[in-house]
């Protein structure tokens, strides 16, 4: 699906939700694409600066509805739509139309997972969004259809894949992400009021049934991982945006701190986006808020005899539409750096 | 030790701090002391109010130094002091007077991980004062000195009491504990400005060398564990007070979801201070603000064979002053509820 | 209706909101209270603890029906309910029965006032229940119906109190009140959520149509003043609890700093729940938190010629449920200061 | 000063503290600059990294001394410095440099407001930094010293200007400013402390004492105002970024909001960076962040008589070096929004 750049027209449905604002806040900074419709579905009619009111250059833009009608004729279109509405509105695009999903419906291969984890009929499997997985940047080049990963899956898969790559950790795996709350996405819960969120911190997914979990063990597997077991616990932070993921894995015999981090040196050392921090120097989720990038550590505790792998993203931005626009890059042949940066902003 | 509750004096040494303003604020509601001397460090001279603005009935009140001779005489004194400082002091106060340190000096009994993990000589070993532990309110009973745990042993000691001491586990631990600000104390370090804490997650005192780790080994020891390993890893969050703990360690076979309630429901039964919270429901922190509190919750994931125990407190209150307070409650002879509230302040 | 302390009974209705939770923490800590009927809408029927988890001992009550029978029968009935509701739950109770509304239907002396800013027709006018207002103690004395004051008309009274009653100040007076996110209640709004209001300031109610204005106005009337005009901007700021009143009028001729702070001190020599601070300390809502207390400090701007007074209260405290045991005290001939306190919760 | 784009080196001098890494995470994306020497006092001879860890592709970058031999030979340099330092490392910089301070010192014309506000000698007066001002633009062209505004004056005057420079206020002006505390700099105080800051507003410099109110007045004499005086106050609230300003003055006999409104759309209709909202709705700071963009909204309080306009911005970005890099790109003669934009960054 090589396109001339200068005609690459996208649109975005969902555009009054958080990822649909994130997406259009990247596209006006991206210089080879024209935004095209933005709908919704209750706002639809409603000036999109009612609801984003920091995207000041589209702020007189109508929401149009999120049909078949209004999303026709782009070259991209971009899905940021509740669970279980991508399917639909996705079959009525034409094949010629790279659809980009930033929702779960196509990221799993496995429907019995699927339908352990969210239940109902599995629609299907498209090529996932994370380029960093060994060969995926070759399955994303022209692709049509393109799965954006989970915010949790990011994190935690680039946090542990050097070191599952390079075999250094067995499979009883431990992952407790805070997040901050946009990743709850913008609808009206008691618990996500600023009340309710502000000083507070709170768990929820306990106990292995948080959907990304099978996502989490999908990537470790395709990183190299023969049956990763993976306990993740998601935990509710005060802030908008942010995720700090914390990892856990029994260490081989034999492997130190100086092997694991030989090991994160060369998986990422041509990575545009996974920033390995100098030895010594922990994630912050601040550094990387509004950029395309995950920042990451690793080291092992030898008493106890695992790795303990870090990653800090912002999850609206590499963790969701930041992630998406690297992947659209990638299927279209632009640079795959268009219209993102590494610099987050701080403080 | 036992006294008459109408004239127990107690002395807060370090009252310009956090610890020392959380214990000043409950000992003024504790209808059975008096508050004697108020003391610091740099900050002797001034007026206690300059410092903790909330605590108006002491506003006019002179911080005195830190020396014997302010703290003698009094029936008890609580030293909330920079680590460190606390062996010199004690040992200039009378063998009847009830020393409360909240700081680390006395609470480890192997003085290798002393050397190991906080470098240095040893001072010894003092009462420890979680009374939820096995057998410990007998030790605490007229004790004339006690070692406060720290904040996050006391989180996550309760988080996975019941199951270590039912065997329902086995050693291979990993807790993450997210934790508001105001347990690093009130030092000037540019890490814990404003403006960096703010919309920021971060770790620190990552693999296995955070100087509670050996402490919480040590009370799972005392609970039963043979040789618990524990993977301690802290997380800075954007909030003054509280600590999440989400802790995980494998199951033994056999153990079901049911098992695991059982033995929490019977452990925490006759518990003033920890609620162990209705099946389903997990730990919020803002619920235990300002009080003397451990929320607790406990499950099996069945998919990767852990046990999922996480406990919420108020990290100043339960973590440290109203804790200090219980064993002081304890060691008089007062009821151990008094000055204590369950009620948490919310929202 | 002076009562025997020891058989208080009261009912809390709007148990799950935010006002209804902190009339119930506060009345677990009153010693001469029973907590009887905790009743709500759309949430009866279910248990309190499911909205209320810090209120651990009531966490298992279920919240009964809003209505004339559960509330019949107890001594005293608080009404923490959305405008508009309570004047016909209140005509169903006994005469007998001391009546205390948290909401805004029988504050306003004027019926014009009421239509102007409220619309619809007036409820009635209750005694008033800022006991803080010249003579207001007398009429609060064996009162059976008391309305609550707004959160912000008790901060902004308070600050301006002295100087309008001393007559060093003239009407064309101006306040700017930034507020946490609790004022505006539980209700499920999208610029409440969490992502909305961190990191987030904003106004509202901008240009003279908050419906708190007329009853500043009505206050300072009260307090002396002819003809109060009062430009009132209420500001949205990312914490739960608490407002900061900045305050200014334009200062009488010739009055100088010194008869400011005369007159403050004056004021609230007596008063227990108004803190003066020392000269040159501004207020700080942490110092307030939790606490029936409002901090006020004043000067003189003399390069403008204007007074600058500001408070500070959590408006969840006094400025709603503290503020209402106050009066329940006065009015049932309690000890003032029964069940609440002085001492803020900080930081 | 006309210089040929692709050769344009910047220094910038602070580079540890926030303006100056805001300074670099803008020049970062501006398609004319290379930056050149980044320097600090304390921290001269770290890594930029270890202070500002957002700045990805500086990481490794060591901070050079802030003296005349590494600041010499850029086309740019910006001082972001202590109050009080630019006048002397300035003296040392060629004529043809041009010197951007985003200091206060050359801020005022008037050596006695500087002598009453700031103490001490004043060191001059440089071209000021506010191209919005009447004929400022001019005025910027080709300087070679331009003294950036303080973040409060950017954001008070940028509310009053339509309507001062219209006539439609007189001159008895009160502002009132919430602001985040990235304002306050990266010094280590204990009020700036994250355990203080959050969940608290407080009120500083209250009375008329704030080192920003002469210039506001000399702004507004700028705008058109004969004797303009302001009562201003700053409020400390929590969040890092963004001021809110609030803005009142008497309204002119006659004048109506639909006055207002046409004053204020005819003054901004051609402004990149002011953006006036839709009638009805109101600044939020969010959606400032990271944007070279002030929000404004105006509205007339007919009750009382008063003009009630207000502003947000982000401090740091159009608030100090945003605006540094506007006023830079209008003295080159590059296009006023090289490397800006206008969107920022929500939620």
């Amino acid at each position: 699906m090589q396109v001339t750049t200068s005609t690459t027209t996208v649109a975005v449905a969902g555009a009054s939700g958080y990822a649909g604002g994130e997406l259009l806040r990247l596209l006006l900074g991206h210089p080879h694409v024209e935004i095209g419709a933005v709908t919704a579905a209750g706002n639809a009619g409603t000036p999109l600066g009612a609801h984003q009111p920091h995207l000041v250059p589209l702020a007189d833009r109508v929401l149009a509805p999120t049909d078949a009608e209004t999303l026709a004729g782009h070259d991209v279109v971009f899905l940021a739509l509740p669970h279980g509405a991508s399917a639909e509105i996705a079959a009525t695009l034409s094949d010629e139309t790279l659809v980009i999903d930033c929702g779960a419906d196509f990221r799993l291969d496995d429907a019995d997972e699927w339908a352990s984890f969210y239940g109902g009929d599995h629609a299907g499997t498209w090529p996932y969004g994370l380029p960093e997985l060994p060969g995926q940047r070759a399955k994303l080049q022209n692709a049509t259809r393109i799965a954006v990963p989970g915010c949790f899956p990011t994190a935690s898969t680039l946090a542990l894949l050097p070191a599952v790559s390079a075999g250094l950790v067995t499979d009883d795996i431990t992952v407790v992400a805070a997040t901050g709350t946009s990743g709850a996405g913008r609808g009206l819960k008691a618990h996500l009021l600023g009340s309710e969120v502000m000083g507070q911190l709170s768990s929820y997914g306990v106990g292995g049934v948080h959907r990304h979990t099978p996502e989490i063990e999908q990537n470790l597997r395709a990183t190299g991982a023969a049956a990763p077991r993976v306990s993740f616990t998601p935990v509710l932070a005060p802030t908008a945006r942010g995720i700090l993921a914390t990892c856990t894995a029994p260490i081989a015999d034999g492997v130190t701190a100086a092997d694991v981090r030989t090991a994160y040196e060369k998986a990422y050392a041509s990575e545009p986006f996974v920033h390995l921090l100098p030895e010594g120097t922990w994630p912050q989720t601040q550094a990387t808020i509004g950029a395309n990038a995950v920042h990451v550590q690793a080291t092992v505790d030898d008493r106890v005899g695992r790795l303990v792998a870090i990653s800090a993203e912002d999850n609206l931005a590499k963790g969701t539409a930041g992630g998406a626009i690297q992947s659209m890059n990638i299927a279209l042949g632009l640079p795959e750096q268009a219209g993102l940066t590494t610099v987050g902003l701080a403080p």
